[in-house]
């Protein structure tokens, strides 16, 4: 299985949540993170959105991370020459191909599509950056309008394609057959997945993307994005962890907790009960057969380690689950 | 496909949730909730576990709702014992079948579990009382001893056999061949299925064990459970409501927003932002390029109908995103 690039877009999606209101100095503090826990792209906004935008995304180039920083962009010329304008690494095109997106986003056929992106694409191969085309709502979308759309962009010499599922309606298996379908097709570029939660798969999604061939799976600190939100990077860490363990080889997945903590304390919020690896809770035993059985060897009732993620495990010996009576 | 039952463990496997301290009023009023939306199962604590506990299992039962109210018990004679002098409906037996479980919880060998088991079957059924039998990590759980434990079970009579995820480690494939492989050795019975979040996955292996032919699906109100919880009932919902609308027809589900509201103050907790339908911001769109679609037509951005839910859509038009700029 090709190793997976994680783009972690919490600078970019994840300004799309609701909550979220980056300062310059915090979005710089999580991209240096990102960088330490070893992600292969940070997506950011596209330049064009604001001055202030601008110089956030070439403050961010001008850090100089490991790290490739890849600006989220329009298909349109005047949003690609902003970009082209920054240091960003690559631009990560994307353009609604779903009916939904067609008739009420941009109003654009499926020939006119191709046709405007695929000289956006030669122009940024030419200025020696790497480009990535992403068909919006991939999954709502007609296959032979994905095939067509896509079979134009790689010809163009696009680098890697994308399949969001926007709207978040997929399922794993359909996750499967679709980048299975699409990974034969293109072996000669690279497939993103992203996934949103709106029925909750966005992690398994992700993960079925991955072991159907996609190379490059978006992520989220924390899972934060439109409506609510996206894949995390700690649960596909926690995937990866179990599942395809040599591929967190080169992460330090030690400052997971730190990251996620950082950006919890900048939109105000506390990192939720429910997130793997980082939640507060999540190596936290309560019943007493598992509190009893924990004590005896943590492997009862643990599948991840929690020191290899650098946190302490918390067995709740103090509740009314662990007494005399417990039997929980 | 069978119609699914649910089973709301909120009050069981929610109560081992780190900041769970329900009084008894939360604990009658979360019961009649979960009966209005229509639960088939209301999962209790087994009544032996303290003489508080045995009274809000009676207690329950005392509101004569439509859901059925089953107690979770270990196989022992006192315990189950305990549970028959309440009115509940049945008993959810389990024993860990696990390498790790049997190790480090119990200490019995895979004949000795059916060997305690298979009386206590016989004297439930006997009593007139629904029973289900558990294999609790299942998924940790070498196939001949789930198997020859299951065997035992259902020859004595058992009315349902559960495969718990108790650790959170398993995949939606896993998940699928494990359920298809058990629902054709034992059509005779029903299958359970309950889906730790350890790795972020609990609600697509739910809906994936559904789809392989289990016909009781677990869930917690939110997902609240031990370390990061299970599958969400608003998860279960929202993935039926999408892949299964026909399987709601018996449901309430406006009334799930007061649910999770309800049960997120007695936590003093806010609903997660990444809760599906529930999550303040499940249909809050923020980017340009989101709201402006959305207004046209909010089919652009939304598979989930929030006034199906009795919710109301926010489109964050005040936002630096919606802009004259507006690119996001
Ligand atoms: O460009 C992409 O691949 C993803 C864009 C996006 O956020 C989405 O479609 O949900
Ligand atoms: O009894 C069951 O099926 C589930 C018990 C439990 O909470 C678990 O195994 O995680
Ligand atoms: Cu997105
Ligand atoms: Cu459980």
């Amino acid at each position: 299985m090709r190793s997976p690039a994680i783009l972690d877009s919490t600078l970019r999606e994840g300004e799309q949540f609701i909550k979220t209101f980056f300062t310059l100095e915090q979005r710089l503090n999580i991209a240096r993170l990102l960088d330490q826990i070893g992600v292969t792209f940070i997506e950011v906004p596209s330049p064009i959105a604001s001055p202030e935008t601008r110089e956030a995304v070439q403050a961010i180039c001008d850090l100089h991370l490991k790290s490739h920083v890849v600006a989220h962009v329009r298909c349109a010329e005047a949003d690609v020459q902003a970009a082209l304008e920054t240091d960003v690494y690559g631009l990560n095109l994307f353009f609604g191909t779903s009916t939904e997106l067609r008739s009420f986003s941009h109003g654009r056929g499926i020939e006119q599509i191709a046709h405007e992106a695929v000289p956006l694409i030669r122009r940024i191969r030419e200025a020696g950056r790497y480009v990535r085309f992403s068909a919006e709502d991939a999954f709502r979308s007609d296959l032979v309008d994905l095939l067509t759309v896509f079979d134009a962009v790689v010809d163009a010499g696009v680098e890697r394609i994308g399949l969001p599922d926007t709207v978040g309606i997929a399922t794993p298996r359909q996750v499967d057959r679709l980048v299975s379908l699409i990974a034969s097709r293109y072996p000669q570029v690279g497939i993103e997945f992203h996934g949103h939660n709106d029925t909750g798969c966005a992690i398994a999604n992700t993960i079925a993307a991955y072991e159907a061939g996609a190379d490059c799976l978006d992520v989220t600190v924390m899972g934060i994005g439109e409506r609510n939100g996206i894949a995390s990077l700690s649960g596909i860490i926690s995937q990866l962890y179990i599942h395809h363990p040599d591929q967190l080889a080169t992460y330090d997945v030690t400052r997971l907790v730190e990251l996620d903590q950082y950006v919890a304390d900048s939109l105000n919020i506390t990192i939720p009960y429910n997130m793997p690896i980082t939640a507060p809770n999540a190596f936290t035993h309560r019943a007493g057969v598992h509190t009893k059985a924990v004590l005896r060897n943590p492997n009862a009732y643990e599948i991840l380690n929690p020191t290899d993620f650098g946190i302490v495990r918390h067995v709740d010996v103090g509740s009314r689950f662990t007494g005399r009576y417990a039997v929980g």
